[in-house]
């Protein structure tokens, strides 16, 4: 089939490519010209029979907003447009309602797969129609990975952003499982090999994973992880999930956990704990110091301490 | 080699036939002399040839401390005792001081692999002196899965159940991570294929695992997991991962949170949440009630409410 | 002054007493018309003298929305609406667009002091421009305790409603401190005297507190809270506070765990430790219990446990 | 009464203050002669009448347990050893039964009030045989603050210090949740006055107590709490609560986050978020960078963002 697929960057890129080889046609827009298939959306629509299918690969939020908007005015009737980015489950509502106006069909879909998705092809969480989704599952197969999994189309419009959500969400939490173990191993003196150790995970064990594979492989890289600082993004995702979590009122300790810990590691100093040492230093030696009127350090093995 | 193994239930049974397998012979005791090779400990040991090799697979705690003991006034200088029970690191160290008396080497392994391990093979973490590890490996070769990973010389005394009780640490936290996902997709109505949702993260996505992969067979053996209660024991690895992180001060979130989970699935009633909701009838409704003798439920729209 | 007061259940019932004690008078307005000193809102409003202060004391949501909206058509430039209720802060910036354009002033006001509130007068936070607070000032000063405290303007629209917000933010995870310290000292047997144990803290320690007052109240009502169940509802506060924190990537750990404490309180089941549990039959017992078609508890000590 | 009183540091020399007068008499013994009444710990028993009272408030571990083996040497029976040092639970029953061979009596204090114990009397907390306490009964009377609280016998030998261990605890999560508080107004900028904010909730509140004069106080000492850094150590009590908490099976998750938010503060760089980081290169961007040979940023728009 053909599809008209917006946004050429490293993901859009290595998707261009993998669906081509899987015998289809692509026309590919990006702003960087150099990059681009077409000179620009309104290029690429005119070369795409009809019903057409876009796929729209940009950043999350005001990017896909503009991008989709575009879309409602170059497109028709029976025309579909993918959302394949980051984009928050709530927005694809918005994007369907406002394509819906004029016939246009809108399906989320939530990818996975990484700088790895070209080789190992790219996990797709879909929602929307069966009609839109079926215009569309040539470019999907495309992309899956072989094999029986990989795809799922997981319900109306908005399914398949919320489960890739929830994938990160898991997927935050999984991250967090493996680096509090490495931190313990890491500041204990009991086991020796810590690498190794991480390594002798990859058969056998009860933890065996893809991520375990990638934190041996980081390992073998890095021992000690010496050349990293200990300093973790978050993308939308993970606050995402907790909000849901949070407006379902289900309990999500882990996740919330390690979602917590990547804002403190982004912390040049904790505010909440600054009034914390507020607070110990109140009962237990500022006033004392106050008393004095010096400023000496408090003697630790004497004071209330709490 | 030849092998004493002491303690064939379901785990150490299959850890019999997977040594038999490999061509080397196993002696097995057992209290239950039907599953016995020797009618006694002392038959087991006096069938074996010097230096003896002895692997204790019995419940941890006092069960291996009294097989270890045994084993102490039945070995000889240059034999090996091996646990590859469920022991607690700490108690390694006593297990080694007392057989090293009389010159009994000892080796502790750490064993995953449940009852997946007959056919995969058993992931090993080991902890002992060089020596000693060499005269147990060619049964460790035996036992370990294919391929190059699954076994890990991972240091002195204890370093094996160290590094077993940390995988289990991590282990709690992966469960708890899909554990959350999979309630937060169920109590959403976005998602309407969640066990399909499942199954389509087996390949391509970030969190594809051996763990994922048994959340699908589970749940599509039980859809829903309607047959299940919400109830999960722990076992002592958990805690004890917890209790070496306090006592090295390493912040442990999401572990403590997975083992905090579980501490509160087996309540039937939360007594801290009987004291917070105390606490809430007291600045909220309950001394309403009394001033006017009357135990009418409060109108919750006009309490104050926290 | 003369101050129109919508809303006259149990809180704005106790705070209309509290107002006119301090001398003003107060025109109320209820749908129950045996509590309301006006037949209608538009008989309330007729009632006052201009610049008129209305204070709305209806639950959150839909009801504060409608009344504001009525009072809007009824009210003139230079008249004042204050929100008392329960409000989100972001809807206060909605309600103060919508009054604006008339010229109608709004102020938020956070309100704490629950049922003890009559007596000991109402904390309040408070939000708007200064020259509306003016107006509402002498009311603000009837309802505030006794001496320096108890009130503050904490900034423009909608800082009263955010300042009471993480007042609850900060109550629950007090709550829960409480209530956990309690939990551990009823399972524990080391104490015998718990209600003693708590009620001793009252004086002289660090952690003297009202809600520690109201805990010990409590113990001396119903000794081992044997009355209560360990559920916890909660009101729209404590998921705001967390709410905002997620969106300003602040770490909230100890709040949202209190959060989720009530959360998990309300479950008949855990559907995330019915995964756990499911997971653990995986890969510890359910598959040997397939093998030989018998659903026999499994044996713990043999298993493969995590 | 008479009372013999080791370890007159800040804390110590305050309670001598506090207990003479009451009218008691106290001879003190402390290493630094300067702060010393006897020169040695035996001119201090012999200055005393039977049966003998002697108070350790020394540092807890090794110099408790050394004062209280040499006060074993020095004492006779129907004597009484007082530890009210900051001492494991778990260490009273050995000292107990060290004494308890020449019929000393032993009770174990814990002792709450900081540097404002002077002023406002000390909050006991007190375990050991009621034949034992009885001999203490007057200087607890003395110590403790005027009113009816401020003194507890919780039970048995240990049960003291099991009680100041819980109230710590509980402290530790109250200063949490003030901290979580004021970071999230501070972040947020909807709250304009913090600190007064703050201050207002001394009267009225829910949240009243003891921390939040102390915390407002330190505000008004230290807007924006500059002068300080987020970093907070933890004294042994936290931790055994936590270790108490996992022994029994009871869930602690507000507490434990504090701790850990604790011991987060003391990391120059986080271990775990170092592995985190890690894992996000590993999938993200850094095997395209690996790819090229280039070590480029990764283009945060287009990646695979987790």
């Amino acid at each position: 089939m053909e599809l008209g697929l917006v946004g050429l960057g490293k993901m859009g890129g290595n998707m261009r490519e993998r669906i081509r080889r899987a015998g289809h046609t692509v026309v590919g827009y990006d702003r960087n010209p150099q990059l681009a298939d077409a000179a620009s959306l309104e290029e690429m629509v005119a070369k795409l029979p009809t019903p057409r299918v876009v796929w729209v690969m940009v950043p999350a939020g005001a990017p896909t907003e503009q991008t989709v908007g575009q879309l409602g005015e170059l497109l028709s009737e029976g025309d579909v447009v993918v959302d394949g980015g980051n984009s928050k489950w709530t927005d694809d509502k918005k994007h369907a309602e406002t394509l819906a106006k004029k016939g246009i069909g809108f399906v989320d879909a939530g990818v996975s797969g990484g700088v790895w998705g070209l080789q190992n092809g790219y996990a797709l969480m879909v929602g929307g129609d069966a009609a839109d989704v079926a215009k569309v599952q040539p470019v999907f197969d495309a992309l899956k990975p072989e094999g029986d999994s990989g795809f799922v189309h997981a319900g109306k419009v908005g399914a398949g952003h919320f489960a890739k959500m929830v994938h990160n969400g898991i997927e935050y939490a999984m991250m967090q499982a493996f680096a509090e173990g490495w931190e313990l191993l890491e500041t204990s003196d009991v086991v020796e090999n810590v690498t190794d150790t991480f390594a002798s995970w990859e058969q056998g064990t009860v933890i065996r994973s893809w991520l375990l594979d990638l934190a041996v492989k980081a390992l073998k890289e890095d021992p000690g992880l010496e050349d990293l600082r200990g300093y973790a993004e978050d993308s939308g995702e993970g606050r995402w999930t907790v909000e849901a979590a949070v407006d379902l009122a289900v309990p999500l300790p882990a996740i919330t956990a390690s979602l917590f810990a990547r804002f403190a590691s982004r912390q040049e100093d904790s505010p909440a704990m600054k009034m914390v040492a507020a607070l110990r230093n109140q009962f237990g030696g500022h006033a004392v110091e106050a008393s004095n009127g010096k400023s000496a350090a408090p003697d630790p093995t004497q004071h209330q301490k709490g």
